[in-house]
């Protein structure tokens, strides 16, 4: 099956928004074996659409449509589809009903305006909209399926979710499933070289993503095939396979993130957290309270930027900055353990190094960075070279920091 | 003139790259007043791209092709554009030159591979890439003008900023500048509202677009006409007349931040700044520090994110905490003189709040938030009320508290 991708807005021609939903829609679409042959953006002008519908009809044999489908006079996906198909918009109680459904939802009465959203071609399938009043609206044609969604990217994605993604995998037979798996401490290429041996033994049917971002590499694992308890059982095992090789990389699963894997330990264990930030800047206290509830388990930080905080502030002797400099293993120890006890908390995090561009030295260039983690029992830290650009270095210098506590936290 | 855009990549077709260059490239033709008929995403297949060249051709006077340029055999752009105008490829001293000059300022010898990069079509007009070895290629036929470029976007973006839209403008004979205004504490419907006269008051070669972000929004106009020095005096008067309207709310032009525009004043004046963030968890110094350099005006933070921490690190009255609680006025004034003297600064911040999405009273509903700032003579202290959403209220906190410094710094 060969696929096209429509998307339909004035905004997108005059460069206002970017289309992302086309990423997103040839992903998924390539993810079940449907191979997406060209993308097309066109304004919400008649003759257009038309032109552009019927010559990508004559090379794929399914269409998806995004946008044109809100309540205004300058959206005309609706009529244009009407004289594409040589049909009329009729009433659709199934349409009514979820545009009544949303406006309850947020306590108003239907408008005559979004009452006409409920009329759709007579000869379309109506597809509930989840998240909007817009009609999500299925048509087959000379053995063609034209599907038409809003353009709202939430939108679209729950609907292609929960319906279209489903019902194509019906008519194909397939199934599929996902699991991704969250790595830290190790880069894309070294992480590719040393699971090697595990990615060659994957089943044919288990396809393999590298994501990566600054500080973690994601691996998405996509099991596509026909019976689901016999990819379940596959993915699972690959996952368990995985372990023996990159175990101690591996920090969580599918949407969680590190701030939300080591919050959960910090929860589930009754213990609390504090850090002392010198190059990160705040951003590690920002990352763990950008969490809901955070203040459960977060007492809160020293930013300390100048060397007369790290003293006065966190208790870093004197000594220690004249002899070692402030990044450096003793600094980092003192600054966790000067944070831990007067913050009066289980464990601690401390982070010290140059983020750059200037700062750096021939001894310790930029991106040289310490890194200690204060437990009651002991004071562990770890030096790391990152790279020279300062945004990236803060970044990973954060991730790497709460990667370190959940080591300890896990032990 | 009409326009279409054509973007190559296999890459674009699988969903692993979202296309980002045509929204960016639509809107720049826009501003020089090209309109944007169409935009097509192909893979990298000869039949293909020859046939979505020729049907753009049919419709439009400027075609924008980017992608394919790479020097490995998948890229195959070059090649179907001889046979797309009945050419050949020839080696270009100009694009070879290019090729030498990105290589040997990383330190290498051009390769044989890359040396193939300067081979191009023989009817071409070779434009140099600043930041990249693939040649930019300009072909003219029929009235119809071809501009071929590579697909990474910072590429693209010297190129069409450097070459392709000064070309376009000389060829319509004309010129264009932009200006972008700054503002915060206001939101853009009360802004709209408040500066609709100097809108309505603006000539017709200046267009106006809002730009709202969390926390600010960017007013840009741009002046599109034939004569710069015309231009160049009407957007100044226009930036003069808004003042008046608005003055209050502008902190910065262009690509100013917040952070870079509080940063920039504490340096010129030789201050010292610390923050105390109950709230915000970080992020206020996490902006600060994210400014190279930012070490210089920059001491620190005390990331109070418990009661226990306000009153043992901040000197908070035990008693001002029992009585008018951790969001109050009188909580973030003596957070902010406690964290001023305590670290020395000539100023400071601090900001509690309910950031939500728990936490919320009836009488200090989610997304209440005090803001104070102590300088060496007075602390004043306001009062927020923002959304509903987490990130959105620590971003707007942090944005308003930055602002509020700014206001006392500017006096």
């Amino acid at each position: 099956m060969l696929a096209e991708i429509i998307t339909i807005g004035d905004e997108l021609l005059i460069g206002q928004v970017i289309d992302t939903n086309s990423a997103w829609m040839a992903e998924q679409l390539n993810l079940i074996g449907i191979k997406v042959h060209q993308i097309t953006s066109i304004s919400d002008d008649q003759t257009h659409i038309l032109t552009t519908l019927h010559e990508a009809s004559e090379r794929a044999q399914l269409i998806l449509i995004t946008g044109g489908l809100g309540p205004t006079k300058d959206d005309i996906t609706k009529q244009t589809l009407c004289k594409y198909f040589d049909t009329s918009l009729v009433f659709s109680e199934k349409a009514y009903a979820n545009v009544e459904k949303i406006f309850s939802s947020r306590g108003y009465a239907v408008t005559e305006l979004n009452r006409l959203q409920a009329m759709v071609p007579a000869n379309c399938k109506v597809i509930a909209n989840p998240n909007g009043t817009a009609p999500c609206m299925w048509f087959e044609k000379n053995d063609c399926i034209y599907v038409s969604m809003p353009g709202v990217p939430f939108e679209m994605k729950a609907i292609m979710e929960q319906e279209i993604i489903p019902q194509l995998l019906d008519k194909l037979n397939k199934v599929i499933i996902h699991r991704t798996i969250l790595t830290e401490g190790v880069g894309e290429s070294h992480l590719a070289s040393i699971i090697e041996p595990w990615e060659d033994s994957l089943p044919s049917f288990i396809k393999l993503a590298y994501l990566p971002q600054p500080g973690m590499v994601r691996l998405r694992l996509t099991a596509y095939g026909t019976d689901r308890n016999e990819l379940q059982e596959a993915i699972d095992k690959a996952e368990k396979e995985l372990y023996p090789l990159a175990g101690n990389y591996i920090f969580g699963f599918d949407n969680d993130t590190m701030e939300s894997v080591v919050g959960q330990l910090l929860r589930d264990k009754g213990l609390t957290l504090s850090t002392s930030e010198s190059c990160t800047g705040g951003n590690i206290a920002q990352l763990i309270t950008s969490i809901a509830g955070s203040s459960d388990y977060f007492k809160g930080s020293i930013v300390a930027y100048s060397n007369e905080i790290k003293e006065n502030l966190l208790g870093v002797p004197h000594q220690v900055l004249v002899e070692h400099g402030a990044v450096s293993e003793q600094t980092v120890i003192a600054m966790a353990e000067g944070i831990r006890s007067r913050f009066a908390t289980d464990y601690a995090i401390s982070v010290s190094g140059i983020a750059g561009p200037g700062g750096g030295t021939a001894e310790k260039p930029v991106g040289t960075t310490w890194i200690a983690v204060a437990t009651p029992t002991e004071t562990i830290a770890r030096k790391f070279m990152f790279g020279e650009h300062r945004g990236r270095n803060i970044r990973k210098a954060s991730i790497s920091a709460l990667n370190m506590l959940r080591g300890k936290l896990s032990e």
